[in-house]
């Protein structure tokens, strides 16, 4: 069995090949090839923690396995991520254990790769101002991915608590882009392209603020209650997203389906474009919206990626179980 | 994190330890303290494996994991087994991967453990002829752990192919019991105990064959579908289980529920009778059933155990995740 710890993950695995395994399994899941198994989430009734696993099972790929993690709030205080996250795959032909990975960093890169991934395949081909709505820890991960997909030459950022905004401006700065600190609605008015990363449990982008041919990631929603963008946002665009079961459970869309705004059959699974089994964007003047829930086979993917990459770089541990 | 190897699971933890690691995590679910997390199972559609994970939290004893693992019918032929484990233990103080422990033995040893725990807590103290159902390799298992129990003098057993009796016999032998091989009227007539451990679609024991006082542990029975004895049985029984929910789904007792033959309400959980807050058996008459189906706390408790004992004796495996 091969072990690769998080410390090594940020020197294996690139936002590119994060980028490449999740548009893969995307594509997987919409051929039928690639499906995720029921997600378990539990609040545990000890240090607050919320605990669960994203499972899946890739056939083409023949990827297996879970990712088990949770949210530890206290865990910031012992100098560790709250957000704690180990991919366990399987040999697909015999069942045994195949590899253990940390799943920290690979988290941040597979949820950055979605979104950079929807911006490929459904944002207009001349995008030029990117806007940033959340500055926590992700929206670094989000940028970097999204910034890779067209050429913009602007990021305009909006967060809740505003004395987070230096984080958009670092990483703009990294990426040699110019940085401004806006409104919502003059988000809206410039933005080509608008990811949002945040833990809201109240829309922030309002459907009055965007304008005609914007691309839309909401990448923070993903359990029941939490919501980033106003319910009538979704029903002026055309929404996508990488599994539909979940974007009408816990993702973005869970409240425009309730409010009958909009119906699950509205909604286009992003694999399907990526196999061209179904139209992207139409359209010049299309809002496109695309609702990133977050599955275990992006997990898996990056996982497996990262141990070809440990492998053939022979930094993978080997242990015998 | 620790890694115990498979190989090392036979030299670390006994029919002893696993018997009061399983016993204690029954009392923890009894008194609320321990919890099983809602149990994955799929057909994946290759290899025909079926795969899943159990899991749940101990909070009294900080026991948080899953088992992951399935049945890879054509592992026999590569030479490994069929019934493909692994356990993962985290730190319920900070989500991090604690353990990972090889699971096929530790599964084989923690049903065993069941079916001990309930002859302990519900056979006739003066129990002396202990009836085996099922001859595959689980029974030996079952009947070590069981002999532990009472002052048995013979073993007594029935299996649909009469070819596999001779490890019953062997089994027998190796604890130094006479063993003879039986109908099932037979065995319902001299046993004390019954243990079945069975894959049966189709009950083999009827509620004729067993005579008042015996205790019957059904521990094959872990599908929607499969079934050891008569559902009459169980309505002739005070019926215990390991947990209700997959007692009445999963469970033996799931035909006579669904019959209408006894009511959930009937059933009993077993560590309510270990920690004293139902009562066990109640005369020399009454027939007792145990429907062992097999919950995922089980498997973290003689995990954690192992973990200990290779903690205590040196041979855990250390990797730095």
């Amino acid at each position: 069995m091969i072990i690769v710890p998080e410390r090594e993950i940020a020197g294996l695995i690139s936002a590119e090949d994060s980028f490449e395994a999740v548009e893969a399994v995307f594509g997987a899941m919409a051929r039928g090839d690639a499906y995720n198994f029921p997600v378990i989430r539990e609040a545990i009734g000890h240090a607050d923690a919320l605990y669960g696993f994203k499972s899946g099972f890739d056939r083409a790929g023949l990827v297996l396995g879970l990712k088990s993690g949770g949210y530890w709030p206290g865990n910031a205080d012992k100098g560790l991520t709250n957000h704690q996250s180990t991919v366990v795959l399987f040999d697909a032909d015999t069942g045994q254990p195949h590899a253990l990975v940390g799943g920290n960093l690979l988290t941040a890169l597979r949820t950055a790769a979605a979104s950079a991934v929807s911006i490929r395949h459904l944002a207009r081909a001349d995008a030029r101002v990117l806007g940033m709505i959340g500055a926590g820890h992700q929206s670094a991960f989000q940028m970097r991915a999204a910034v890779r997909q067209r050429d913009f030459d602007k990021v305009v950022g909006w967060n809740l608590h505003p004395e987070m905004l230096p984080r958009l401006a670092e990483t703009a700065e990294e990426l040699g882009l110019p940085f401004e600190a806006v409104s919502l609605e003059e988000l809206g008015a410039q933005a080509d392209v608008i990811v949002t990363i945040t833990s809201s449990f109240a829309p922030s982008l309002l459907a009055a603020h965007v304008r005609p041919g914007t691309h839309i990631a909401c990448m923070g929603t993903d359990t029941k209650g939490k919501q980033e963008v106003e319910a009538a946002l979704l029903a002026r665009a055309r929404v996508f997203a990488d599994e539909i079961a979940q974007s009408v459970s816990i993702g973005e869309a869970q409240h425009a389906v309730a409010e009958g705004l909009i119906a699950e059959s509205d909604i286009t699974e992003i694999g399907k474009v990526i196999i061209g089994a179904a139209p992207g964007r139409q359209s010049a003047e299309e809002i496109t919206l695309f609702d990133g829930t977050g599955v275990g086979l992006q997990d898996l993917a990056v996982a497996a990626r990262a141990v070809e990459l440990a492998q053939a770089r022979g930094v993978a541990q080997q242990v015998e179980m």
